[in-house]
C-alpha cells in the first residue's frame, strides 16, 4: 500500500467512526439511521474529507477540530449519490445495488434528505469547537457549496433538456465548476482553512490548486465512463452517452463533425434513453412472440402505440454512432489534453501555495492529488 | 374574506416577495431558479410561515426580522412537498401536475435539493439581522427540525414496509410529532418566540399548545383524505390506503375487527399500490389480447411470470374492502373525535400562553388556528 493509500485509509476509518458518532447522537431509532449508513459504508475512497482533513492539519489545525466537518463533506457526498442514482436511473453503486434499487425509490429520496438533515448538528456544534468566527466561516463555505451543487446539476440536466450543442469546452468547465469542483475539490480545501484559522486570504489563494484538481478529476471520471463504453456491453456501460451528458468528447466531436453528421447525433440526443416502460415493453412482446401469439409486424405495431405517439427512445447502434463519432473525431485525446493541460496548471498553482502549506505527510498527499486526479482508473 | 384570510393572504404576499428575494441574491442562473419557484408561487395557504411571523410579531419581534425566516420555513415546506409527491408517486399538487410529472423526477429530486440548499443563505444572515444568539438559535430549532422531519417519515414508511398493524393511537401521534407537526407548527413558533429574543421558557411555553395543533391538523388531513376516497374515484384518492398508512382509521379498524377481516385487510396492506410497471403490463396484454393474438389465459399466464413470481398488488376492491373495514368499525368517528380531544386540549393550552402572547391581531390569529385545524375543508 502506497503511502497515500495509507493516507486514504487512515482518514477513511476516522470518518466511519465520526459518522457513526453523528448518526448516534441523533436519534434513538436506530432502523430509520442503518439505511442511512449504506452508501457511506460501501467500498469508498473518502477523498473529499481526507483532503480536507490534509489541508487543516497542514496549515496546523488539530485532527479533532476538522473530522466532525470533514464527515459532513462525506454526508454530504453520499446524500448527492442517493439522489444522482435516482436521477440517473442508475442500477449499480460502488459494486452493490443502487439504494433505490433495494429500498425503493420514497425510501431512498427521503434517505438522502436525511444524510443532509445530519449535515447541520455537526457544523452547529463547531461553535464550541472552534468558536464562532471560525464555525461561521464552515458554514457559509457549506452553504455557498450546496447552492453551486444545485446550479451545476441544473445545467447539466438543461443542456440535455434542451439540446444544446454550440457550446464552449469553457462552458463545460462552468458547469463542471460549480456541479463537482465545488463540493469535491474546492470546498473541502476552505474548510479545511477555515477550521485551521488561517487568514481568509490563504484560503482563497488555495482555490486555484484545487479548482483545477476538480476540473481534472471531472473529465477524467467522463473519460472513464466513456473507456467502459467501449466494451460494448450495451445500455449500463457509456452511460453517459445513453444519458446525453454534455462532456468535452462529445462537444468536441458535435463541434467538428460534419453537418450531417452532427444532425444525426443531434437527433439521437434528443431520444430520452429506453425507459423501464419501453425496456418492459419489450419484454412481455418477446414473451408473447416467443409463446407464438404474436408476430413481429403485430408486436412492432403494438410497440409503436405504446410508445406515445412513436417517440423513438435512443438505440445500442445509436450509441455506437455517437461513441464512433466522438473516437473518429479525436473525442477522447481532446478531453485527455485538456484534464493534462489542468494537472499541469495545478503543478504551477502547487509553487504559489507549498509555502503556505510547509512541508509535512498532509502536504504531500495534497501534492500527490494532481496526479491521481488524471491517472486513477476508478 | 375574513379577517384570518386577510391575515394570511398578507403574510403570503411579504413571503413571497422575499422569496423572490432569496432567489435572486442566489444566483444570476435565472432558469435554474424558475423551476424552484414553480410549487412556491402555486396557490397556498402559507400558513407555517403566516404562524412564525405571528409568534414573533405577538411577542414584540419586528416583521422584516422575522420574514426571512419564515420564509425558509415556506422553502423547506415546498421542498418537502416535491420530494414527497415524487416518494408518493403523486399525479397533482395543488390544482397542477406534480413537478416530476411536468419536468421528470431528475429535475425534481434536484429542485427540492435546490430549495434546500436556498435556506441557509438567510439563516446565516440572521447572524447580522439578530445578532448571533438569536441567529443561532435559530440555527439549531431549524437544525432538529429536519432531522425530525426525516425519522418521522422513515417511520412512517417502514410501517408500511414491515406490515405493522399493531399500533396504539400514541404511537401515530409520536409518528405525526416528528412527521408533521415538528416542522409545520412546532419549528415555526419557536422560530418565531426566538427571533423575537423571547426568553427560553416562553418558547418551551409555547410548544404543546402547537404540538396539539399539529396533531390535530395531520388527523384531519388524513380524514380529507379518506373522505376524497368515498366517491369512489379509484386509484387516485383515498391514496393513504393505496399507500397503505397507518392512520388512526385503518389502525382502530385493524385493531377491533374480527382476526378474518383483519387477517384479509393486512394480506391487502401486504401488497404494493399497482406500480407503473404493472399498469402498463396490464395495457399491453389487453391490446394483444383485443387485437386476436392472445386468448384470456395466455395474458394472465405472460402476466403472471412479469408479476416477479406472482405479487399480487392492490386492486380496487381490496381498497374498497379496507375502506369498508374502517367505516364498519368506526374509524372515523374515532379519529375525529381523537383530533376534537386536540383541539379542546389546545383550548387548555391556551390559557397558559395567552399572557405570554399579550393581545393583538397576531395572538387573535394564533387562537384561531385551533378551529381551523379541525374544521378545515383543504
Amino acid at each position: 500500500m502506497s503511502f497515500q493509500e495509507a493516507y486514504l485509509a487512515e482518514c477513511r476509518a476516522l470518518v466511519l467512526d465520526e459518522l457513526r458518532a453523528i448518526v448516534r447522537a441523533a436519534g434513538s431509532d436506530e432502523r430509520a439511521y442503518s439505511t442511512l449508513l449504506d452508501y457511506p459504508l460501501r467500498r469508498a475512497k473518502g477523498l473529499r474529507p481526507a483532503l480536507c482533513i490534509a489541508v487543516a492539519r497542514a496549515l496546523g489545525g488539530a485532527l479533532e477540530d476538522v473530522l466532525p466537518s470533514a464527515t459532513v463533506l462525506e454526508i454530504y457526498h453520499n446524500a448527492f449519490l442517493i439522489h444522482d442514482d435516482i436521477e440517473d436511473g442508475s442500477l449499480e453503486r460502488r459494486g452493490a445495488p443502487a439504494l433505490h434499487q433495494t429500498h425503493g425509490v420514497p425510501a431512498a429520496v427521503n434517505c438522502g434528505d436525511g444524510l443532509l438533515a445530519l449535515t447541520l448538528r455537526p457544523l452547529l456544534d463547531n461553535t464550541e469547537r472552534l468558536g464562532l468566527g471560525r464555525a461561521l466561516r464552515v458554514l457559509e463555505i457549506y452553504s455557498a457549496m450546496v447552492v453551486e451543487t444545485y446550479e451545476g446539476q441544473a445545467q447539466e440536466l438543461r443542456w440535455i433538456e434542451d439540446g444544446a450543442w454550440d457550446l464552449s469546452d469553457t462552458d463545460y468547465e462552468d458547469m463542471v465548476q460549480r456541479k463537482t469542483c465545488s463540493y469535491s475539490f474546492v470546498a473541502p480545501a476552505r474548510v479545511g482553512a477555515a477550521v485551521a484559522g488561517a487568514p481568509h486570504d490563504v484560503e482563497h489563494r488555495l482555490v486555484p490548486f484545487f479548482r483545477r484538481l476538480g476540473l481534472a478529476f471531472q473529465i477524467q471520471d467522463d473519460l472513464l465512463n466513456l473507456e467502459r463504453g467501449r466494451d460494448g456491453y450495451g445500455k449500463e456501460l457509456a452511460g453517459d452517452l445513453w444519458e446525453g451528458k454534455r462532456t468535452l468528447m462529445l462537444l468536441h466531436a458535435l463541434r467538428t463533425a460534419p453537418a450531417g453528421d452532427r444532425d444525426r447525433a443531434l437527433a439521437i440526443l434528443a431520444r430520452p434513453r429506453p425507459s423501464r416502460r419501453s425496456t418492459e415493453l419489450d419484454l412481455v412482446l418477446a414473451e408473447v412472440q416467443a409463446a407464438g401469439h404474436l408476430d413481429r409486424t403485430g408486436a412492432e405495431a403494438i410497440a409503436l402505440r405504446f410508445r406515445r405517439g412513436g417517440a423513438a427512445e435512443k438505440t445500442t447502434d445509436d450509441v455506437a454512432f455517437l461513441l464512433g463519432l466522438v473516437e473518429a473525431h479525436g473525442g477522447v485525446p481532446h478531453a485527455r489534453a485538456i484534464a493534462r493541460g489542468h494537472a499541469a496548471a495545478a503543478e504551477a498553482e502547487w509553487v504559489r501555495i507549498e509555502d503556505l502549506l510547509g512541508s509535512s505527510v498532509h502536504t504531500r498527499f495534497l501534492h500527490w492529488l494532481k496526479d491521481y486526479v488524471v491517472h486513477r482508473e476508478w
